[in-house]
């Protein structure tokens, strides 16, 4: 598809590189202009319709926008910006820097730059951050016919016109009504009669997380959101709601293989940036680990008088870890998707505890097998066998106590994921391990 | 919530509870059905109304439907099974124990069980699999009002209505038009003229999972879904996308903890189920460190002469296990959502070993510095520097190779995370330890 848009660029067949463009999908077309040039993006991007160059524009990544603004002048900047949806307009504002941002907000109409300014007092993680006030709202005493020339009168504009919001003098939330019911209605029924009355809603300062979790459970296509005083102030819509479950995912992936998390993409962090994510965690956790070999220079004896021991750490630590973090992931999602609550820590514990038991004594069986095989030493076996048990259940616990923990503490569970668990079981699984060798082979 | 319908339900204060369950939105009554004991999830599923039912009862958990159908007489679960949209009745066939798949094909109506079974016979990760064939189809020479008729005429029982597929007499897919589209346009205006011809659609044997990512980047509400000879046969809901999505990140999550996926719910999976989706990768990663072992052992005389050498183990193992982690949780997200493909490998890579050599030097810095205060051994912290350099370089390869490879031969990048590379950074990070340590320390 790139090919083609920069053969016929390269040719100068304009007519005919516009055509094929109107007949593509915004969002293809976007992917082609966040990797062309400047100049190139440009003189493509000039081909588009008015109305589909605000579409392709808002579905652009952020630095191709950067550019792109760059080079476009003011009035045809304004023509972009006038026709952007106010949600995508708030986003574009939010990520430029601040020059572009002045430009951006002088080329909007007043009553547009008003409301983006309005939107961007919401706090970054808020229901009333991602949500845009371009709705349908409805009177109960309208009939079906109203409705329907409100919608056709209104609607243009409006990034979804599905669901439609009934609402009093006041601005309150008193009902809502799919355009499906519309549809399947008389048209001299009365809102009022078809309108469903329990209306879920979110406040703007729900966090958007809960919001997203809520698309999920109700299968909406928006859900209204309404201020302290219960008033319509705005909608989200399903998109956006998408993107923000993407986005925590990504999030929680990041933070529990020990990073900071990023916005931004792989390919355009550089290397520093990078760096920095990551050295932070590694630093504390490399730090946090000499603990454990300060702990193993106490038992130089033992593996002095019994050198075979040292062979077995690796193994202990890895189990150890692998143990702790299989049990830290499920804990660290069910509390994500709000499967597992806060008050269920005993009843995970007491789940934990069995299946470690259960993994523990195969594993200690499988290994002393191997060890009796290879080293004919039977009570070795048995040391191996008993720390295995041990720190299976000890991993297997800090894996459920630890995420329930940081929750409590109102910290997000995902940094008690694998990497932390597993330092914390390393230290105590060395210990477990030279004080049952110190006490079974008494040396 | 659940209490108060307890309450109600105790105190046989029916015609209530009747009224409070018309208010309430279907996804929680669902909820508090899923926690009921049979009898009272029967008694109050049977004060809902027949259309209310359905989609109640396509929101619970299996379990708790199953239980629910066992005490349904065949006329009431007839009721529910013909109320249900296609695509939740074959979710639950596919869901339930043979014995009640029997009754509940038994109770549908001929054309829904004859649906039902063409459904299934879809390749379970397929699109065929996930979408439903109740949808809207247009003729291109209708006029805008005989849509709307049609609509009108077939829309109760669709699941949505908003996009409106026009198919030719082969059924082929010609063009969308959505509903904003329709009541945006003059009545007597032909279909034809405006209709949207580039239609993006899927095949019925594509993976679900490409069909969700193709949800996100469009932001559709539904998408077609057209067989081998592109006649349209069926359309995939955001909803049901919205539930791929988070099935794919629930079942990532599990893969990089080294479990086996599961689609059951925490407490619903009994002990010894978890068990089995753990112990497997535990035994192979177990056995896999003894390789680590027998390697320590063959340095036997290093840490005799050194014994302080033991003591950086841990550290060493953990830190390796860290950094690879890190990127290979990077890489395996980037290969989920097409960020990164198979090509960018060297790209990627040279990022890695940059980023590598920036952390590990920062490590070695840090690190050293506390062992020259510690142990005063100045040569001991250059031992454990290059080493934590090399490790480092060598873990973030791996970390970025693996997954590749793991793409490049048809299996899930995901079971490349941390701990098969944990495992496999901590064998060479022990070689590269050892050696460093006689050449440099002459031992």
């Amino acid at each position: 598809m790139k090919e083609k848009i920069l053969e016929l660029l390269n040719n100068k067949r304009y007519a005919e590189l516009k055509m094929s463009l109107e007949t593509m999908n915004h969002a293809d077309i976007s992917d082609c202009l966040d990797d062309f040039p400047e100049e190139e993006m440009a003189l493509v991007f000039r081909l588009l319709d008015k109305d589909d160059a605000a579409e392709v524009f808002s579905r652009m990544e952020s630095e191709a926008q950067e550019k792109l603004i760059q080079v476009l002048s003011d009035r045809e900047l304004s023509e972009v910006v006038q026709h952007l949806f106010l949600d995508d307009a708030v986003d574009l504002v939010s990520e430029m820097p601040a020059a572009l941002v002045k430009r951006i907000l002088k080329t909007a109409k007043p009553a547009q730059r008003k409301w983006i300014n309005e939107l961007l007092k919401y706090p970054e993680d808020s229901a009333g951050s991602i949500m845009t006030i371009e709705l349908i709202d409805l009177k109960k005493d309208m009939t079906v016919a109203q409705a329907f020339d409100r919608i056709r009168k209104t609607g243009v504009d409006k990034e979804t016109i599905y669901t439609c919001y009934v609402t009093d003098e006041q601005r309150h939330l008193v009902g809502v009504v799919t355009v499906k019911t519309l549809l399947l209605s008389q048209m001299d029924q009365k809102i009022e009669s078809i309108m469903e009355t329990a209306v879920i809603n979110v406040s703007t300062h729900e966090d958007k997380e809960t919001v997203a979790r809520m698309f999920d459970k109700y299968d909406f296509l928006a859900m209204p959101v309404v201020d302290m005083e219960e008033r319509l102030v705005g909608i989200i819509t399903i998109d956006d709601a998408v993107d923000v479950m993407q986005e925590e995912a990504a999030e929680d992936f990041e933070i529990m293989a020990a990073m900071k998390p990023s916005e931004e993409s792989y390919f355009k962090t550089s290397v520093l940036a990078h760096a920095k994510n990551r050295i932070v965690w590694l630093l504390v956790l490399m730090l946090s680990a000499a603990i454990t070999g300060t702990i193993i220079t106490h038992y130089e004896e033992a593996f002095a008088s019994l050198p075979i021991l040292v062979a077995f750490i690796p193994m202990l630590m890895d189990t150890g870890g692998n143990c702790g973090s299989q049990t830290s992931t499920l804990i660290i999602r069910g509390l994500a998707t709000e499967e597992i609550e806060l008050h269920d820590v005993m009843k995970c514990w007491w789940k934990e505890i069995r299946v470690a038991l259960v993994v523990g004594v195969i594993l200690a069986l499988v290994n002393g097998t191997r060890i009796v095989i290879q080293y004919q030493n039977f009570m070795l076996a048995v040391v191996i066998g008993l720390t295995l048990i041990f720190t299976t259940c000890l991993s297997k616990s800090l894996g459920c106590f630890l995420p329930m923990l940081a929750k409590w503490a109102h910290m997000d569970p995902a940094i008690m994921a694998s990497p932390l668990i597993t330092t914390i079981v390393d230290c105590c699984s060395i210990l477990i391990y030279f004080n049952v060798a110190v006490q079974l082979l008494k040396i």
